[in-house]
Parts: structure tokens; C-alpha cells; sequence
């Protein structure tokens, strides 16, 4: 832990040096009256009067073609919770800063002074025309749901909530190499998934659509089953999907005899006695961040096969930067409209496939590997 | 009128080539998994805990310190009317690199898709946490004096009309040097302000806190007096702080005999007659954009003494890019709560101190001045 403690006194001075983390470029000349006379008036009037007449023509002229909005309400801040649209500033500059030097992409943080649905999304709605996609960003579950089904129906423009889509597509490209590894079909494997918010529901959606049959979902009051009068629609659709064989008990029953292990829920839920009640040589995903349902040295003397963290001082650590910024990418150059599930299930086989020297202690690539962004990219331009 | 012509062609071809003028830049390192650390997760928690305790460190931490929304609703756009919020990215991208290029503030372009006073007022409340300041721009009259009314009292953050204050500004620049080489008191002058919309509405304001007593006003309906029950409140209120003694009648009768034209309203509506009805030698600003009330050499043949326009293309050019970029400087740089009247006094008596070799075809300082935006920093700065 005492690495974690660098970091933090690291990343205050370093936002405090830098005030943030991003900053305007400026693409065109404007050392001399003839440069403001094309960039600003008279001439630019041309430009309003064109868009004016086809708004469409604001992908050609504006910076509505590289540009998108990462959207929060500050409800769901990293693991830290409900601190507020300010304090949610720093990970949406962090986000921007990644999409550009990752892949290009500009992006600008809106980070919004209200909590409530209907307003957050007529919001997004109102801002939407300088932007060429949406990301929406750290919003508690279950508004995030509907914030992102609405903002996809009533928008023109590509709308995903990366909690979800980027942390599922990244858990499902691991749990793709960890069951060939462990040799394992995927309508063989039996599932435990614990923490049904945003990612939880995501990585479910995406294990199903995969062609994963068997997973036992557990939320805080433990397994969810059909006799449970508390379930969000959410929950009641990923529970009609699963052919598991449920019934009532705690994580503890879920657990046993299970080939696999995803926790996005709370930190030290997973007991080594629970590691020892899976099928032999279980797969873990502990993703709880920073501290994981189990810390990887207990799991593996436990028995684990393979063991994922969301941390970055451990092997295979679940990480969205490897989708986002060429997801946002291929949107934007191929103008598709929408994401759809089918592109995370296609991005999640295709970094799958490209991970250099496959081990136990390596099932994803690294955001770092030559040409992630671009794979990514170009696997989301096939779904024009 | 060639030379427009050629502007709106290059205009195009270079919006078209850059796809917009700005784009977002990275200010921290991201090269390897530690620069991430500090920018990104782990270590971003401890920047998100430490704003989410106290609210104001967005400014220590983050891009708030020096980031400007330019806020508008597309309904006033140029001279172009309401072509609404796609069609205005252009002048709002224009504005961001202005500001960018000469006082080194960073600006986004908010381009709201509703044109209703209260969900402006709403949505720009809501985006207020990532920024500094707020400059509203080609908002239409009259809902643009509520929306920065309401603004300035709802929010912590200064708000600033550009159209207005930007524009009284460096009018009332102008008429400080005019009425200086043209040998009239302040307090002496008699002015004709045609146009009373955002512009004319912000310099009489500035003209009356400058000690100007004798204003005539006229909209597209005449001469404004208190028989007329079709004033708005502003106009009003314009029309009982002037010493003029008004009659009904329209722009010819206004003119005659006095010493200054301001045109803030529409091409071609004064006549050579009427600049020969007025004082000897009289000063004639025709701001209207791109073709003003009166030609320079037309008013120049009717006996004007000093002619100013928005035109580059023309001496004494009136262009609001010569206070915002500096201003909002100011304001940042000084944490200064909001915008008040005398501060764009001081700084139009501190522009027309710095005209070099002032002449009738030389009364303002050039944007590309070397210290013009530093010294409206500074005069800004003085008001803390």
C-alpha cells in the first residue's frame, strides 16, 4: 500500500502544478488580420450561413467531427461514490487526456450540477449539438440505465456509458483467454457474478451475447432468484437469461462449484474457504477497485488458476483504456450512429486474440501494445 | 466587395481542411503506466477526495482555473440572425481561439439546442462546475439582458454578455478619442444611439457611467420617448437616465445638430443628408456588420470628421476581440467574483491611452498591439 500513498501525493502535485490536465489547442493561423478575417469575421459568417442551411455539415466544418462529451453527475466517482460534479472534474479530465493520446479523439468534461434523470438527460440533450458522441461517465446504477437506453432513442449521435460497456467489453476479452487457458467451453462455464450495478449488468449482457449460458448472479442481499421481490428490471432480464440452476443463499452457495468468479461489488467478500468450494483451479476476477473482493496472493493459495484485479500492481489487471478511445475512434470516423452490443462482443474477441505470449498472468493486452487503439478502431468501422 | 467574396471561399476551405479551429491539448505526461498512475487512477482518487471535501480546490486541481464556457443559443448569430446552435459553432470556435491566441485562456463552445429563457438559464447552471466564467454570445434581445441578469445572481462564477460589454467597450474606446480630437466635453455631447439591442443597450449603459448626459435613442419604430407604449424595460430605462429633450419623430429628426451617430441596427439607414443635418464635423460610427449604416466614404463626402465601422477593411475598426480575450484574463487570474459597469469603463479610458500617434483614422489600439491584452488584464485585475 505504500506505492498507493506515492501516487496520491504524486497525482495532487501534479494537478496542482498543471491546474487539470487538458487544455484548448488551436488548429489554424491567427497572427494577422487576413487569418482572423478566415478563422472569425467576415469570412466565418460563409461557414454559419452553409450549416445554417444543412446542419449536417457541421461534421465538415466544426470540431463536432473529432469531439465528444464525457458526461457525469458525480453520483459514482470512481470506487469513492457520490462526491459531486467538482469533484468528479479530475477522472473526466483524466478520461479526455486518454482519449487523446491514445487515439486522437478530443473530448471535453461536462460535468453537471444536477442528479436527477429527466434533467440530466434533457441536459445532454440541449449540449448536444458541438458533439459528435457521448460518454457518460461515472452515474450511478440504476439511472445510468436509463440515462443511456433514453439518450440513445431521442440523440442522433453514438451515446455509451463506458462504467458498462468498457469495463464489460475488457472483463469479457479476459474471460475469453482465462477459459481457453483453464480449457473450459463457454457454454460449459459456470459463472458467479457479484455486483449487479453498472459493470455488473454490462459484463453480464455481454457474457450472454457471447454465448455464456450459466451465470449465478449474487447482489448485497445475495443470490438473485425468482422469489426475491426487490429486483430491478435489470436484474429480472440477466436472471430470465441464465439456465442456472438457482436457489436462495449468499455468495458462499453461489460459489461452490463454480468454474468462474467475477466480482465488481465490494472489497473482501471472497473468503479463501469460498476460493477452496469452486471447481478445481477456479478463475477470479476480483474487480472492486482499489481493494478486490480478494487480494490475488490469497486467491492463488487457495487454488486459483488466474486471477484478475482492476489494480495496476498486479498481472491481468481489467482496465477500460484499452476500449474506450478506439471505440470512440471508429464511431466517429465511420459517423455510425449507435453502439450496439454485438461491437463490445467483437472488440472483446478481437483484443482476445491479439495478446502477446498468452499466460496465466497475461489474458489481456496492455493499452501500451502497438496498435490497440487502432484494432479497436477498425473493429468498430466493420459495424458501419 | 471582392475581397469579402474571397474570405468566404477561404473560409470554408480552411473549416473544411481542419474540421473547427480547436481541439484539446494534454498538459501532463501519459507515457507509460506510471505517468497513468498520477494522472489517471490510482492515484486521481486522492485529487477527486480532496475536491469532494471542498469544493473551491477545483480551481487548485483542475482545468476550472482557467476555462471559460462560450454559452449561446445560435438565435442572434452575427448579423445572421437565428440560424440556430450548429450554425453558430463556427463564431464560438473563432471565439475560443481568440481567446486561446491572445490572453492564453482556454474556452469550450456550449451550443445549446433550446432557445427558452429559463432552460438556458437552467442548462448553464447545470454545466457551471468545469468552469471559470461563462461569456454568453449571439443571444438574441431582449432574453439575452434576463439570461445574464439571472446568471450573475445564480451563480458564483462571472458572466459576461460579450455582445454586450465587448462591444460597449470598445465603442465607448472609440468615442473617448473621438470626442477628445473632435474638442467636446462628455458632459457636452449629443449622441444618437440607433439600435438599442444587445449592443446599443450595453453602450449607453457604459456611455452614461462614462459621464455622457445627452443621448437620443432610436429603434426601427423612431425616436424613443415616453409617449410610446411599446418601450421595452431596458429602453425605459435608457430613456430616463438622458438629459435630451426628446420629441416624436424618426432617425432624420434625431440627427439634426448633433455632434455623434452611433449605429448598432441596420445597412444603409442614415443618408448623406442626414450626416450633413448634423453638427459641424460630426463623429459617425455605423457599426452594423457586414455593411454599415452609412458608407465611410459616403459620410466622409458628407462632411464626417471621424467614421468608424466593425470592418477590417476600413480605419477605426470597432472589434470586441480587442477586450474579451484580456478581460476574462483578469477575472481568472484574479478569482474576481463578477463583471460590473465601471470595470469595461476603466478599461476603455485605459484602451484609448494606448491608441499610438492617435488620428481620425487611428482611434483605437490594434487586438495585435503588443500588452493590449495584459492591459485589460491588469485594469480588470484592479477591481478585486
Amino acid at each position: 500500500m505504500y506505492m498507493q500513498h506515492d501516487y496520491n501525493k504524486e497525482a495532487l502535485e501534479l494537478h496542482r502544478e498543471n491546474k487539470g490536465k487538458i487544455e484548448i489547442g488551436i488548429k489554424v493561423p491567427l497572427a494577422n488580420r487576413d487569418d482572423l478575417s478566415r478563422a472569425y469575421t467576415p469570412g466565418v459568417a460563409e461557414v454559419c450561413r452553409e450549416i445554417g442551411k444543412d446542419k449536417s455539415l457541421a461534421y465538415e466544418y466544426t470540431l463536432k467531427a473529432n469531439t465528444v462529451a464525457i458526461v457525469t453527475d458525480g453520483s459514482a466517482i470512481l470506487g469513492l461514490g457520490n462526491l459531486g460534479p467538482e469533484a468528479a472534474i479530475p477522472v473526466m479530465e483524466g478520461k479526455a487526456a486518454i482519449l487523446k493520446a491514445f487515439a486522437g479523439v478530443d473530448a471535453f468534461p461536462i460535468c453537471l450540477d444536477t442528479q436527477d434523470t429527466e434533467e440530466i438527460i434533457k441536459a445532454v440533450k440541449q449540449l448536444a449539438p458541438v458533439f459528435g458522441a457521448i460518454n457518460l461517465e461515472d452515474i450511478s446504477a440504476p439511472r445510468c440505465f436509463e440515462i443511456e437506453e433514453r439518450l440513445r432513442k431521442e440523440l442522433l449521435i453514438p451515446v455509451m456509458h463506458d462504467d458498462q460497456w468498457g469495463a464489460g467489453t475488457v472483463s469479457l476479452t479476459a474471460f475469453i483467454n482465462a477459459i481457453k487457458l483453464r480449457g473450459i467451453a463457454k457454454e460449459e462455464a459456470r459463472v458467479v457474478l457479484s455486483g449487479i450495478g453498472a459493470a455488473g449488468v454490462a459484463t453480464a449482457r455481454l457474457l450472454f451475447a457471447y454465448g455464456v449460458k450459466h451465470i449465478v448472479f449474487c447482489d448485497s442481499k445475495g443470490i438473485i432468484h425468482t422469489d426475491r421481490d426487490d429486483l430491478t428490471k435489470e436484474k429480472k432480464e440477466l436472471l430470465a437469461q441464465s439456465v442456472a440452476d438457482v436457489k436462495e443463499g449468499g455468495l458462499k452457495d453461489a460459489v461452490q462449484g463454480a468454474h468462474v468468479f467475477i466480482g465488481l461489488s465490494k472489497p473482501d467478500v471472497l473468503t479463501k474457504e469460498m476460493v477452496k468450494s469452486m471447481a478445481e483451479r477456479p478463475i477470479i476476477f476480483a474487480l472492486a477497485n482499489p481493494t478486490p473482493e480478494i487480494m490475488p496472493e490469497v486467491a492463488h493459495a487457495a487454488g486459483a488458476f488466474i486471477v484478475a484485479t482492476g489494480r495496476s500492481d498486479y498481472p491481468n489487471q481489467i482496465n477500460n483504456s484499452l476500449v474506450f478511445p478506439g471505440a470512440f475512434r471508429g464511431m466517429l470516423e465511420a459517423r455510425i450512429p449507435q453502439f450496439k452490443t454485438e461491437m463490445f462482443v467483437a472488440i472483446a474477441e478481437g483484443l482476445a486474440q491479439v495478446v502477446p505470449d498468452v499466460s496465466t498472468e497475461k489474458i489481456l493486452p496492455s493499452m501500451f501494445d502497438e496498435g490497440v487503439a487502432e484494432l479497436v478502431s477498425s473493429i468498430v468501422k466493420q459495424f458501419k
